[in-house]
């Protein structure tokens, strides 16, 4: 008798070597597919806050800048952050929103790039954030915005072009993009090229140094894990650092900080992308989430990811009934991120009620649902169960 | 035998109807005159955050959007604010930190002043962010600086002038400014008036809408108490909404940010003023800190914040030789703020030596020593003991 789905979950979870990762995050019997939305919390991260907030804060109060480590937490966190982008030291600071941090670096890349390139490529694809603030950082630097597919920006990619803002993962369809060939082909048109990592890091090996990344932004709370709204990255290559002019030049991007002088000279390295005071309880919440990934190797996390989105479409392919769903993302291996996106027509309701039976994705409308794949502590088991939990809620929704 | 100093400081407790206060922060034996930096932890705080941390973020995950309320953090927390600042609902929203807000002030006050008002004036004494980010704000909307003293404000606004960024409260010097007549003369003028009230808010009234301010800007981590690098408010005078274009325009300031459409239309109200996903740890800090603040009248704040200073200058008068140390802050209590500033030649060694002792205030380079009075936990006794501790210290301390 040949392996069942369930057994092969089984068989599946008990070979994965990430396995026991999962028993250092808070989870219950929810089978949750939404970390490519807000990660899951590290169980550990509640007790660190816990003495953050008594001690550094409550005790220590204004010392803790210096003694406690506030104060450098932005480079600190972002040298952590670094090796799971495939960076060297010194050139990723935590810091801020995605989104201003996409205007740091569409700005920043226009200004390196010159004033006789007027012309900055954007994901046509991409989440709506990076366009509305890449037509900002396009107006008040002078350049206007082309929206081109990211497969098209080689060929896109002129003398005009300053920069090319990319997702290198697809919000909605879990597309990869060729995030080395992109780059090569804007670098061969002389421009540059800005990545969001948002749905890629801590999923897949990103490669900003190895494949000449210029600028990069990313979110914390997603893959990595840093809690609601925790502050996003700026990855800023070191041969740009001296020459990146940001539009936010607060004071704590200042070579003297402390001075406060009157005029502004911007620190060197990474923390020129910094701008005011830290959140700091959302910075240190993030630091504490990211010792998940002590002597966790990303290339093991995503060989898991990709088994565990080959076997969800074979999970699909097995239990829903054909016609009801399509699924968005590709088949390739090297055009798919960690999420799995079926187009159904009735996606509303059938994710409405996938929640209630405890398996937890999310909608993009209109009719996209999304199961995001985290290697750290989602599992086989999980993933059959996603499968078959979506076929039997589709066989209690009539098909529209 | 008349009432020594240390006697009325009791005295003065005893009959201070704020004073029950205290007792809701994390306070110990130290005298913490440092709150116009970092203000007290408030002594709840911590539970509401393991709350937030174990239940809503471990357990809830993703529907804690919904479910706890994160999504509408920003503009709900700003409306809780919006008292101490004297605005009605609806125009203040808690979002990244305070120089962000001063770009997105300044960018936008430019651009309802309209493209003939090429000059925005800054204050010359500012804290040295908000004339960094002024200067970028007027270079990325074309328009030049003028550094004029807030003071000289009415008579340098003219019909070039688009906006003036002034301090509420000088950092260094704790001098109030006019918020009242520096507006109403800018707006005599044609220009608008942009108040940053980071060392203001929380310790007197400020007035928005009384006085006609237009657009205005502050942290939440001094007299709010809100926590390190807590997030800050934007307000943004009704009358001003609709027009308002931010440089920031960021998917959570969007009309409706889950339609995820690749076109920007703004939100109406304060929210226009959001930017990226809010970093809901500190947000929710913020809040709960906030509580403090239950009934307490601004006026009365106010009323002891006077006294306490007052109180301050007669210690150092009675207790410090002459010539040691000479006060910045004005005498007049219509241009003082919530600070003593002492001009000290010896500030370095003789604030270090305070602290030791377990009194602290700040430095600010050179020779400024700043003692913050934050009417919600410092007390008369207090007072007393920092100015006691600060003639000691300056009796080991040789002069200069």
């Amino acid at each position: 008798m040949s392996e069942t789905l369930r057994e092969k979950a089984l068989r599946l979870d008990g070979e994965d070597g990430l396995g026991k990762l999962r028993e250092k995050f808070a989870l219950d019997e929810v089978t949750y597919l939404d970390g490519n939305s807000l990660g899951a919390l590290p169980a550990h991260v509640p007790a660190r806050m816990a003495d953050v907030l008594t001690r550094e804060w409550g005790e220590l109060r204004i010392r803790s800048w210096d003694e406690s480590g506030w104060w450098t937490a932005p480079e600190r966190i972002g040298d952590r952050i670094a090796p799971i982008l495939g960076a060297a030291p010194g050139q990723v600071v935590v810091s801020d929103s995605t989104s201003v941090n996409v205007f740091k670096a569409v700005v920043g890349a226009a200004r390196l790039a010159g004033d006789d390139r007027d012309e900055i490529l954007v994901d046509a694809t991409t989440f709506p954030t990076d366009g509305y603030i890449a037509q900002s950082a396009a107006r008040m630097t002078g350049r206007r915005i082309v929206p081109v597919a990211p497969a098209d920006m080689p060929s896109a990619a002129g003398p005009r072009t300053a920069a090319a803002l990319v997702n290198h993962v697809d919000y909605r369809t879990g597309r990869l993009h060729d995030l080395r060939g992109i780059t090569a082909a804007l670098h061969g048109a002389g421009a540059l090229a800005v990545w969001d990592l948002c749905h890629s890091a801590g999923a897949l090996p990103v490669g900003l140094d190895a494949h000449g990344v210029d600028l990069a932004v990313g979110c914390t709370y997603k893959y990595l894990n840093g809690g609601p709204g925790s502050p996003a990255y700026l990855y800023v290559a070191e041969r740009h650092q001296a020459a990146f002019d940001s539009p936010l030049p607060g004071w704590n991007s200042h070579s003297d900080p402390f001075g406060m002088t009157p005029g502004y000279e911007a620190a060197a390295g990474a923390l020129r992308g910094r701008v005011g005071t830290p959140d700091i309880l959302s910075m240190l919440a993030l630091e504490s989430a990211l010792d998940v990934w002590d002597g966790v190797d990303v290339e093991d996390v995503r060989a898991k990811s990709l088994a565990l989105t080959d076997f969800f479409l074979e999970c699909v392919r097995e239990y829903v009934p054909a016609g009801r769903v399509e699924s968005l993302t590709p088949g390739a291996h090297a055009e798919r991120g960690s999420q799995v996106a079926l187009r159904c027509a009735e996606a509303p309701a059938v994710m409405a009620e996938s929640i209630r039976r405890g398996v937890v994705g999310d909608l993009r409308r209109p009719d996209v649902l999304r199961f995001g794949f985290t290697p750290l502590y989602v599992g086989f088991a999980d993933t059959e169960r996603a499968a078959r939990v979506l076929a039997e809620v589709l066989a209690e929704v009539p098909a529209g």
